[in-house]
């Protein structure tokens, strides 16, 4: 069952050893069939080399595998919480990507600074807090989940499809896996550029015209770019 | 009409992902006849595996696109103004390539440290003023280019043949469309350069005996370099 | 004899240039046999490209060479006193990897900042001491595996399996060669990250909840992560 | 003429694009035959993809062209400065590779704080003072050579084979034109590690014992490393 979606979800997993945002298994991108309430994700531990569109898991919304014979990665819960939490979202990426995992180490938002950023992410893309000591020791990859949900009480996580979870790692989201994916490599990029840019001039500063102009002109009613 | 410029252009073009300047659609590149007044540019939104020469739009100086079934790329405009504004300019490139585009975010000039950058560039790269509103909420795209002229008002954009937008990225420009690449892919290189140089050492300085030398035994009356 | 560790070993070799870890003949992995008590290693000077299984060397626990025709590695000692003094390390790697032996070179411990370095080292992986007179101008080889193990005094090899060799560079090592270069390729991914992630955030801290979490959940009684 | 040293000059050439060393025609290698006084290099502006070995060209010690069709790099006068003056010298290779050029833009000396240095350069790779007014506008490329020269009164070349031009880059020697790409490849490699180490600790120190141990084990009376 849902054959279509395990291809995408397969590719979509490919796309980040493509991308290099991936070394060894550090990663997984999921999406969901809102209709049946369904989540297909990447099977725990099982290499990229050997993978295949097959060896999807599919999840209910409780995490409870559905006719599956592998275990579903890890972080499975996370991606859960992040469904419920945010309509409008079809698919969810988790990496440690260099660039994006060093500022969730850094502990920083990547700030706004250029058009590539608002290009996708109108606002900066913030990390969350600090796990308390219930969220780590509880059920910790479902508490991550509640932590990015958290963050986002003021955000819209439509218009800025990511987050830094603390001293861990970057997710990402998207209108479906590869949306999702395209949305991680731009994050690894943009906090690849902020890095430089930063050494270049830590008193730098952003043209807020510029995050409204280029957000807008690519997501707003008008949009004109890249259509 | 214009076969020829087509297929160099798309060549151009290609030649931006060959180097590594660019990642998913961010880029493109034009090249003008001055004679007919047209120019030839990369569509909007179009893949580069699935591109091919005849994709590329034709357009008049007023941007009126002319026997061409696709968009012309959003930055059509930009593109217009530098053709208008700089006699022999015969093609322009725009990234967001990595290291220039994270110098235009620091809004910083990227200052002739070295003979690589001499050797093409004979002034710092210069990076433009913040745009105003009227820039940005009016024409913003013919806008940019007006930045980009105005930036060049006591310098020779032959002689400097690239530009930093401020919090936005480079645009390049030379002879023609496979100079303007080459010229795109030297712009990121001495970016990278002064990043790393500026790191080793801040209170750096150049022999300014050295830009003149190198600028004009490349480009000089004499020039015996490369040749 | 060995043939099958023989064969380990140089996948294992091969593996170092796979992953970007060693230009020229700069690294050597090793595995040990320890019913037999002894060691199969690369050959010394000899060049990736030309390489096969069967010029792997095998030496005893004194470093005499068995069976051989070729030179062991000149680190052979290093890995010897490893294998002396950590009992259940089965696979050795040495490499001059570029962000690792930066951080060697700065004579400073990579700290533990993310739950990447969680999930692989428990601790901070150890810079050792500046080695004495005597142990440079003695038995050179041999006293770098001393320091490395003095270093240890205090720490589980097994759980946090690499250590900084000051102004040198990275030892990793694992429960067979194969493990050994994970964790070498880890090193160098983490070492990396940290130096983006200080620039960020020169103040940045840990969560300690993390590290006890990401180090069970995948090496503890209970473990569940990437089984 | 010369036929099996233009195969090797070329090999080497190759070489330092297959390094990563250069991008476009920015790099020249050549070598010497001492017995006749003659020496192979590069071509001037010739493109590696259609170079072929019967195109590298031949001079004399005075730069006169012998038996060739193309004109010579025009670095030919630094180089010949470098095989008059520093005997035992065979091969010489000038690139603009990425860390190294931003050393020398930086203007300072790339310190010896590792192993890695240690086994290829005893000290310090320098940097060369500032060139004159009367160096820059004579005989330019020779002078070069000159500073060069000059900055080694109280340094021997054969033990530290490289050396940056200020606000140029860098040129590297050896026994051979391979020897003289591999001395090319460790620079542009220890430039690298020197700038992270430097970032991760600002007042790291070297272990000067290291240097004489590294140096000596390999290049030493008694080597024993890498043979």
């Amino acid at each position: 069952m849902l054959e279509e979606l395990k291809e995408k979800v397969f590719r979509a997993n490919l796309d980040l050893v493509r991308h290099g945002l991936v070394i060894f298994t550090w990663g997984n991108v999921s999406a969901i069939d809102r209709s049946r309430g369904l989540i297909v994700i990447k099977p725990s531990g099982v290499s990229y080399e050997t993978m295949t569109a097959d060896d999807m898991v599919i999840v209910d919304l409780d995490g409870k595998v559905v006719d599956s014979r592998l275990k579903p990665s890890s972080d499975t819960a996370t991606h859960i919480e992040i469904y419920k939490a945010f309509e409008g979202v079809g698919g969810v990426v988790h990496t440690h990507s260099t660039f994006a995992t060093a500022w969730a180490q850094a502990g920083r938002d990547i700030p706004n600074i250029g058009t590539t950023h608002a290009d996708y992410f109108h606002d900066a893309i913030p990390c969350t807090e600090s796990m308390t000591r219930e969220e780590v020791e509880g059920n910790y990859e479902k508490e991550t989940g509640t932590v990015i949900v958290r963050r986002f009480a003021n955000l819209n996580p439509i218009h800025t499809p990511g987050v830094l979870v603390k001293n861990h790692g970057p997710f990402a989201w998207g209108k479906d896996a590869a949306d999702a994916v395209h949305n991680a490599v731009v994050m690894e990029q943009v906090a690849k550029m902020a890095s430089i840019a930063f050494a270049a001039n830590p008193n730098l500063t952003m043209n807020p015209l510029l995050v409204e102009k280029h957000f807008n002109r690519k997501h707003g009613k008008n949009a004109y770019y890249g259509q």
